[in-house]
């Protein structure tokens, strides 16, 4: 994880702010060892999953309340100062990194549970609750929180990208989980958006924008967000098949039937051998689509008998089915898995990843040609897909010193970007703008939509400190 | 209809600004006849199915285009008048009303169902499409648009104000079910938002920041919705209790238990005496719950077994089922025109609607407490609610003339939404602030919030023409 020298790492967005003195001074008065300037910990707050470098922040705060949060934002609108709210840093966008200069926000600390509704099916936490934790602290009560990207990310920095992963395609995403707020505006005021209750028409919906705003609106310091019923049944499943087309074709057909499958989840036969290989598994090295189905005993029955039967339609075999907790976990745990099984496959290796969705008709052609395409590249790369949303990541596997292998990641991101715009489709499903779509964004939506953006964020941050130069460069 | 002549009626936000000579002309030139002027026509294009009055628009433009709307606003934004959007004209909070003067602009000539993908579940329509116009157009591709708020408003009118109604228990409101907009900003230029994607994280949720937005920061001029596939097997059934008491804790339990119920819908006794007069029904004239179940046989099968079990358990009886279409268009027709029932009942009368939503724990404290408080004050009213969603309406019925009821509607209505709000709840479910909720708005969401929201409408809508005079007092 050293800086890359490769002057392809630095982003035209670097256009570091002075952080003056006076404000760490002020900073280290009002939370003494709760800032640190020490490199090593800069450091480790300036990165994130992304390829990308900057200098570190000049301090880290680790915050311990919403009136930490609220103090260390006033104090760097004192003096426009940018500052950054760190999670888990899990991102693989950049979001996490110091563009501008500033200072660190790190709301890991602020990790309590704080008001578990079982009855309203809501949960209340502070941003800095990670998903497992939140599972974990739930699961008496016989409820869950579906939204599952993989990292055990931060319930913050989820809200804060929009996040989804394998559950959305029943569940939905945070778009659609998210109750409640409290957001810490860019002049360090709290405000609240949003009620617990289930559907609302009171004015702008505040927490929708500010979920996925990317920690450039303001900083989330508390989240409510539904829960749902632990299925009474769960089964799990993989399938073989005997080309990625098929297993498209099985996933398309499975949602416009409407079976309310609750996972189904691409890799390419290449991915699973990684799999194979990091994680102990002996998974047939073919493409594969990994299902789970939720609901009452009858319906968990209905749904396999349908979905095993379009499978078999297009070629599937070799199926096989998990329904205790422990086989499903070692399923789940190996396709969680395939991104470091991806990067680990190629030592010393970055990945580039992709994050277009597409409508689900046009998630094959989008598929298969983004495949020919990679495959023609030379470059190595895994595949995954939460397809049954018509989202899928390739990952680009670059040695970080190449400037020609970034450079081609970057030509088939872009290809696939531009085809998934011409199907009606996004440049980002759940990852985020960060640093590195800024241009596809522009793309995908237009002008006119991004100059909107842009005057929404002139309106709630006139300064521009809340974590400045994501999204769209400002 | 005659505008009311009781200073009750004159709102606050009455602030006419001049409609200059100039733009009537302009408005003629370019729009010929698709202009009107005529006092007929402006009346009716300046009330809704609110309590409200105030002077008509200065004239009504009829849209045939994007370009059509486009070109109104852009002349209407150079003589900074203001432009009110207009569908069905079903609002019940005065949306519609020209409080500052302006110009009407009616879409419900733009009525095209424009795209049907109903291999990805998707419909794109046009502002003017109403919701029966809508399902009868994807009839024939096996699915349905769920969205049910009772009046066959216009899709663009449920859209600005966040609808739900019957089938949101299920299916969620406008604000999950809108994927994209085409969107008229206030200098009149046509931005999208969103994609036919399920999902992204690309910027700004600018969808969302619409959806609810009454009007206040673009006119919507395309609309991109979810449709779902028509369940195999639908069976819809009436029970009877013996208070109101009990049908809430039979909804209550229903939802904590996770059944995925369609439609979850209450009437109290008198309610549905009222319903029985209006719509020759024979129905029972106790509290009932109105309840359909969606799925495959055994799946409704299941869920009918529950619920009956529940609801025996709560004193339920009486069960009636309807499973053929005919007897289930009968059974919901009564709960739709469970309004005009209430209103017809006292001939001459007023409904002022109330449109509270809490947390669905609290449901019980708080229409109970409400109920007792109606009762007490003399008025009559009907009682209907989406309890499935913690949300109901009362509607109280006032002689227009006299100030008195008004004053006490009011005075209830303060009540229940004070109530709710101390239970965690909104103000509004689903009809939106308008001109009759911006006090309870603040007391909702603090000034931060209200706050933020006007600093999003000042960005968005720098000289205050759209629909000026709704959400907040601007």
């Amino acid at each position: 994880m050293n800086a890359p020298t490769d002057p392809h790492h630095l982003l035209p967005q670097l256009n570091l702010r002075d952080v003056p003195q006076a404000l760490l001074d002020a900073l280290q008065a009002r939370f003494g060892a709760q800032c640190a300037t020490a490199l090593v910990v800069r450091e480790q707050h300036g990165r994130d999953e992304s390829s990308f470098s900057a200098p570190p922040p000049a301090a880290v705060v680790f915050a311990d309340s919403t009136q930490d949060v609220a103090d260390a934002v006033a104090l760097c609108a004192q003096h426009r100062v940018p500052v950054i709210p760190f999670g888990v840093g899990s991102s693989l966008e950049g979001h996490l990194l110091a563009v501008q200069g500033g200072i660190s926000i790190d709301v890991s600390r602020m990790n309590q549970v704080l008001a578990i509704h079982a009855e309203d099916l809501t949960v209340t936490v502070q941003p800095g609750v990670t998903r497992k934790q939140l599972n974990e602290a739930v699961k008496s009560t016989g409820l869950f929180f579906p939204i599952d990207p993989g990292a055990d990310a931060s319930i913050g920095g989820m809200a804060a990208t929009r996040a989804s992963g394998t559950n959305a395609v029943r569940y939905g995403t945070m778009r659609e989980n998210v109750l409640a707020l409290e957001v810490v505006t860019a002049s360090g005021e709290v405000i609240r958006t949003g009620t617990r209750a289930k559907k609302s028409s009171a004015g702008y919906d505040l927490t929708r924008l500010m979920v996925g705003s990317e920690g450039t609106l303001g900083v989330m310091t508390e989240i409510t967000v539904k829960l749902y019923p632990l299925p009474e049944a769960v089964m799990a499943a993989v399938c073989s098949f005997p080309s990625i087309a098929a297993a498209v074709q099985c996933t398309i057909q499975t949602i416009q039937l409407g079976v309310p499958i609750a996972r189904c989840e691409l890799l390419d036969g290449q991915t699973v051998a990684m799999v194979n290989r990091h994680s102990k598994t002996t998974l047939r090295e073919e493409a594969m689509l990994l299902m789970e189905f939720h609901g009452s005993p009858a319906s968990v029955q209905e749904q396999i008998e349908t979905v095993q039967a379009i499978a078999q339609d297009n070629g599937g075999h070799a199926f096989e089915w998990a329904s205790t907790p422990e086989e499903r976990t070692r399923l789940w745990t190996a396709r969680h898995n395939a991104y470091f099984a991806g990067v680990q496959s190629r030592p010393g290796c970055r990945a580039i990843t992709t994050d277009t969705c597409v409508p689900i008709s046009r998630l094959a052609e989008c598929l298969l040609d983004s495949v020919a395409e990679a495959n023609a590249s030379g470059l190595p790369y895994f595949l995954v897909g939460h397809v049954g949303d018509g989202n899928f990541h390739f990952g680009y596997l670059i040695d970080p010193d190449s400037a020609t292998e970034r450079a081609t990641a970057e030509a088939l991101n872009q290809q696939v970007v531009a085809r998934a715009l011409r199907l009606g489709g996004t440049c980002t499903g759940e990852h985020g703008v960060g640093l590195h779509k800024m241009g596809f964004l522009r793309s995908e939506t237009g002008d006119g939509a991004v100059a909107m953006m842009r005057a929404v964020k002139q309106a709630l941050d006139p300064h521009n400190i809340l974590n400045p130069g994501k999204i769209f460069s400002l």
